[in-house]
């Protein structure tokens, strides 16, 4: 079923304004009496469209308790991948339960990016990962964060920090991440750094050590980059929503 | 490092002859020197150019001992996606450690496909399933197995057959996958099936059921079809490869 993330006002007015009525008008082409799902994100209603113009006046069928929320807040700091691959892991890590997603810039970065691109980049983003929330149906949008340097970035606030390194799985590492993530508790906040496709400098991985990273492996496989972070939410929902 | 799957014929004569010729010349670049890997799918080299012509000759430095392979056979059944997914699909799961990627026609698929473009889709797979083996350092080839109905597979091979189903994440299920694949021993075969975008209808859910599938659920979000195959080999490898 169609969910729309709309405002708290637009809740409490039975009433959607933006972008969305464009979305429920043209691509789902709702008409009187069709049935969705609105939430502000904090609260969710199954609803029924009473009538389109320029604004989408509906009626509150119910309330929806449903939690969909993954445990644990997890934050993914993406070296910045080549073509439209970021795109791809805005839209997947989102349906597997992602809080914030952010684009690194590192050493090994193939995609050069002029700054006068961030916000077009940073916006579309977001429409990518409203829309990934609403169709996998959770409980809050996930976000994107923006585009850092890794050494600007604060890591400080979180409670458990992990990178996956190509390095430790040759090494035969595979105990790190399992065992870190089978002792968390509800609430807490991950971050993981996934290098871009040229991987980890060595400096970057002394920084990153230096700042409480666990370097860990995800099996005797090579991941590609696009696939790493959906492996660590994959893993995480296995761990801790499954039984 | 760049890894290449050759014949054992190849293999023996310290010759490469086939598609890898142009990929090391015009692609890899390589000059005399250079080393690179190579395997028959039994025994793994680490090699050094020796000259390129037509052919690719070379001198075997050491042999590579390594096991990459998931504990167990895992093959997709991915129902037909729409656009170019099919392509993501395989050649994410190849990382992920699947065995062999059918892709199913099912009673909601979007994608109508004639057959006389099978053949060179099932090329187009193949060739995309070798590329992401040899990048991801697989002992083995995953392959793409073929495109069939679904009535028309034999399932009864299997030791294992599971499918992600959303009504039953819907009605909270969240215990037959994990305790599944725990409870496995290795060198067993699994074989997952995936909906296509437009969901599994009923008549083929009961279908499924007949057959011995264990409709799962893969948490509270709702994946998409590329999605859920990806979630499945991950956590598989999670729980069998990591500790």
């Amino acid at each position: 079923m169609q969910k729309y993330f709309i405002t708290t006002e637009e809740l409490d007015q039975n009433l959607i304004k933006g972008d969305d009525v464009h979305h429920i008008k043209n691509v789902m082409r709702f008409k009187e009496g069709d049935e969705f799902l609105v939430s502000d994100e904090h609260e969710e209603y199954l609803v029924k469209l009473l009538a389109i113009s320029k604004e989408v006046s509906f009626e509150k069928i119910k309330k929806i308790e449903n939690n969909s929320q993954l445990p644990f807040i997890v934050d993914i700091y993406q070296g910045y991948p080549k073509s439209d691959k970021l795109d791809d892991i805005c839209k997947h890590s989102t349906e597997l339960g992602v809080s914030k997603v952010y684009a690194i810039l590192s050493k090994r970065n193939v995609v050069k990016l002029d700054p006068s691109r961030y916000q077009s980049k940073i916006e579309r983003f977001n429409r990518i990962m409203k829309e990934a929330s609403e169709q996998s149906h959770r409980n809050t949008k996930a976000s994107f964060g923006g585009i850092f340097k890794l050494k600007d970035v604060d890591f400080s606030s979180y409670d458990l920090l992990l990178c996956p390194y190509e390095e430790s799985s040759r090494e035969n590492e595979k105990s790190l991440f399992k065992e870190s993530i089978s002792n968390l508790k509800k609430g807490a906040k991950i971050a993981v750094f996934i290098g871009p496709e040229g991987g980890i400098d060595i400096e970057e991985v002394k920084y990153l050590e230096s700042v409480g990273f666990k370097m860990v492996g995800l099996g005797p496989r090579i991941l590609r980059t696009e696939t790493a972070s959906l492996y660590v939410l994959a893993a995480i929902s296995y761990e801790s929503e499954l039984r």
